[in-house]
């Protein structure tokens, strides 16, 4: 009997080329692919929820595949940790329904990005935050942050490259907290273009650090035009902390 | 007019074999070396305050080089990190007295060991803590830590390969302290042994998993036999937090 089985993943995207599978390219996709295989002596392709780009990190993304095994759900968790390499490592693993897809059901998604603002640079945080050196007043860059909240036109807010069918999207939540030296942005969506939060990260630094008006935020959001936004700010400061599936059916 | 200047560093361990320099190995210190020597044109050779072990990182370490050049001391801080990887960062650079021996010098050390108590391993914090499954009691690791405070013979929590001629040493500080999952242990002192944190943390973790009384610290600290103190724990958690030069003639 064919099922399939839903997998919490949580990795340190440092060394890859982004989560999705690439012919010839170190991908979380590519090893998740042949972890299973090896377990299951057959090939596989896992069918992933996000697909986030090479230098982003993850504490839950979800992936499915399907099996013919008949070991216990939760079992496949360690089987495949020890098939996997230490910076990918399997939170969960549990049945789902046939045919579920990740992509197809309506979800949540939380991504934190994190800026250390400090002109100091510690070695070992290098590669999970962002270093701005110059002052942010993180009031300003709240204040800007919450005209995005609620359902608009992301397309100022989205590279230039995307193949989405609308820039229509939800954010659901946005707070920019500060604790000492570090600024964490956290962003919850029904859904995200591409680039999105490194955008909105790279437009309220702007605000943050007075170069930009809070409300410019509105504005810029309504011109719907991506050359008005701040830059796209690097991957390894981005964490895909959490995705919450709101509904198991798949009709997103 | 040759000057003697002090660099603070701080390091990620993660990709050197330990911080002293190795003929054909990759060490913080043959960086270093390699960076002044580029920036004065002539062979460089630095003295190291302490020559942690590979995997082991730094917020600060200190180095001393000599030096020829005009520039003011603060400002080989830039110009040695354009010429350092990120991994390793030249945090203050300032002129010391001509002979000054960062290993001979009285100097204060606080390291500070980062473990992870939970089953669930965050492929992010992989580098930097040590992931304990098992419940520990923070309490009772206190309550075993305080037997180490004072001057004491540290031979049971030395390795046995140390060439130290004396294993009397004084730890001025020791604290266990719980965040969530986090413990961590730092440890101040006047002076450490070979892997004496480690094994320090290796024996408080016996104690913390109910596997020791706290009072046997106190009996294995009185014992000088390494036998009996718990396991080496692993480098990754360990990171040299700060040192304090508490005088700056050469006495130590």
């Amino acid at each position: 009997m064919t099922r399939r089985i839903l997998l919490e993943v949580a990795y340190d995207g440092t060394a890859y080329h982004g989560y999705a599978f690439q012919e010839g390219a170190d991908t979380i996709e590519g090893r998740l692919n042949q972890a299973i295989s090896e377990l299951e002596g057959r090939p596989a392709a896992v069918i992933g929820a996000s697909r986030t780009d090479a230098g982003v990190h993850a504490h839950k993304n979800l992936a499915v595949f399907d099996t013919e095994h008949r070991m216990e759900a939760g079992s496949f968790r360690p089987a495949l940790n020890v098939r996997l390499p230490e910076d990918i490592r399997i939170r969960a693993s549990r049945e789902v329904r046939p045919g579920f897809h990740p992509r197809k059901v309506r979800t949540e998604k939380t991504y934190v990005y994190r800026i250390l603002n400090t002109g100091e640079k510690d070695p070992m945080q290098r590669l999970y935050a962002l270093y701005v050196a110059y002052p942010l007043d993180e009031a300003r860059m709240q204040e800007g942050a919450g005209y995005l909240l609620g359902e608009h036109d992301f397309r100022s807010f989205c590279s230039a490259h995307t193949q989405a069918q609308t820039t229509v999207r939800e954010i659901t939540g946005i707070r920019v907290e500060r604790a000492g030296e570090e600024i964490r942005i956290t962003v919850r969506g029904l859904g995200f273009l591409y680039n999105m939060v490194r955008i909105i990260t790279g437009t309220l630094l702007e605000v943050g650090r007075g170069a930009m008006e809070p409300s410019r935020v509105g504005e810029i959001l309504a011109a719907c035009d991506r050359t008005l936004a701040g830059p796209t700010v690097p991957p390894q400061g981005l964490v895909l902390e959490d995705i919450r599936i709101l509904d198991y059916s798949n009709n997103a």
